[in-house]
């Protein structure tokens, strides 16, 4: 039988120690996600950058994110050199991704693939990305929604190491969702970018709690 | 101040729910993954067969792991319907996957795609797969130990809403992989298939932790 | 000098040749292509049964095309062998694909993928594919046209040795397009199905001219 | 019955007129294909380069291929625009794509995906690819010859016009196939090099054919 008297510090000590442990447990799955977003083409006159900046400012909104912007028209890539060798030299964006819980990125679709200068920006790194999240956004001219570069990227994603989520955002006939300032003229993409975030969101706070807590020769 | 002679009862009662909290959290850790695994193919000859039993034989040793041996021959497939209307007529497979917290699929390489019967058996369900983990296996006669399977299959159960590791198992020339008794003749698989299981491990514990303490919509 | 009394039988000869092969490079031009269309599902319900039948229907008007209909639903695949090996069993599939000039393949998206009664119907044969044309028509009752499991078709089809065309049809929220009688309710397909049968005639007769005038050791 | 008195004045101008078709066709099947090479990556240390090379001196032997070198390296791509509306800037590869029968692309796998080099650089072009062959040629460090991003490469090269060959040359390992002059270590490469090339001069000759003989919207 329980002496209580004996066992009042060890239990008293040990509810502190769990409560501890418990108030950890909440304050991770309350704390912000870390998701860094990139808009991945280079092209004059991309309708991209709309979309991406139109989701940034939902992502700011959000109590749940923090998010950064990065654009590849800003990584002045070199022409003869290619790769993780040269992704020290791109720092900020290194920093970014190491400390990133997930990442958003915006693709346009040419050619039913990725743009060149999205890749070059994406190869920089590599076990940078392993167990962290991924949401694609795809962006077309056309009806289709860039659903064809999404398809062409779970692949590429997966293999740096990132999980993707299996609910993307599409923007199909970009133009005629925003007007000439960058106002959403569809409605309907508040709820799709609020679904769109917190399935992100649930794979990046998932992913974080198995980086902090189940050992793997993978976690960095 | 605490007064102890009060406080005793509740700080024992909590004390008793924490430590049960707290079991259940190290439990769940520690608690073998239900991992079924799936032959992904009926053809006559199936070398498929050695490397999904092996595995299977493998995956059973483990304390880790808990799993069960489907085999896509054993589905008595209608010829006039198909997809999730018919998933209920097949209660052993939905009852496995709706326990599991991941997959295993050992998948031949059919002209750069996957079996069409592996396809019909994964298409009889949907919500049942979703935020759970998902480890390819890619098995060829040729030099190429099935990669391009495994590339078409990435984007398929993404769909399905699982998350696929980004670390497979290839089988290029299975027929010298495994001597006329099954017996696995090329030592490296051991390690191999550790770490694949590893890591299979890693994503379905660490999505077990998502489903059971982050809500979402997405969860069943 | 020539001394026509003597060349004359021979010219004459010649010329007979020359103008059966003339004859028979014109007629070539001109012969109807032999395009075989394949409905790619056996779900009950399938709104790309409507699909197929429509477009059966405009490619049986066309002076330019013979076709045939087959249906995966009518081919009683066995549960327990798979492949080429039983091909044979389907003499009247790959009797109209050793015919063939090309092929229309209706397929509707199932996760993303292509369903498995198609895939199982296509892995019967190999080499009877080889240097001949495929169109695909997307179905879905989404938004997106079938476009991803177009995409996912396309290496698939390749390494059975068809020849894909770049110009798909594509049947988005399909249950809108056709009323209760299969009648068409969206005139632009009308031009569509014409534009996407007029490239796969164009690249099914270039790849006749080839496999009749170039000698390849892939040619049957 | 045919006078031949009358007709022999036709039929010699018709056997004259015949002859020269004849020549014709046969000078178009014998007449070298006209297959640029491309290099598609620009990282420092490429062992891409050497197969580049060694198969470029391959193609420059032959009788029936006029051959040309181009190097995505020696692109100078703006950081602050991409695509077609910039291929102007680029005359020289413009000018070799329009006169081209086909192109041989070199790719290594990078994350299972394309080098955004070499797509920034196909992005240039669009119509001039249309109904013209390519062949692949896949190239990694690791032992799977860059099969995924040959596959990868399938459903964008197709989206350009350019109809792919099914027959692939593919470079595992790559470092251990060449010294380090580039001299070819592994003899089995000569063959599977000339069926790669024969097969890939097989589709460019039927293509150049359908292009000049049947009419399309789609041909330049």
């Amino acid at each position: 039988m329980v002496n209580f008297t004996r066992a009042l510090p060890f239990a008293v000590l040990t509810l502190f120690i769990q409560n501890k442990n418990q108030k950890n447990a909440k304050y991770m799955s309350r704390e912000k996600v870390f998701l860094p977003i990139l808009l991945g083409t280079n092209r004059k006159g991309r309708e991209s950058e709309t979309v991406a900046k139109w989701l940034f400012g939902k992502m700011s909104e959000r109590k749940d994110i923090e998010t950064k912007f990065f654009d590849v028209r800003d990584f002045d890539l070199p022409p003869d050199d290619y790769g993780t060798e040269i992704g020290k030299d791109f720092p900020e964006w290194r920093d970014a991704i190491v400390r990133a819980d997930g990442l958003v990125v915006i693709v346009p679709e040419y050619n039913h693939g990725y743009p060149g200068s999205l890749k070059s920006v994406l190869d920089l790194l590599l076990k940078e990305y392993i167990h962290k999240a991924v949401g694609l956004v795809g962006v077309s001219a056309g009806p289709w929604g860039g659903t064809r570069v999404v398809e062409a990227c779970v692949p590429m994603v997966r293999e740096l190491g990132l999980a993707v989520t299996f609910t993307d955002l599409n923007f199909p006939t970009v133009k005629d969702k925003f007007d000439e300032n960058g106002k959403l003229l569809d409605e309907a993409y508040n709820k799709r970018a609020a679904d769109f975030l917190d399935e992100l969101i649930w794979m990046s706070s998932t992913l974080r709690w198995g980086r902090a807590n189940l050992p793997s020769k993978h976690n960095h």
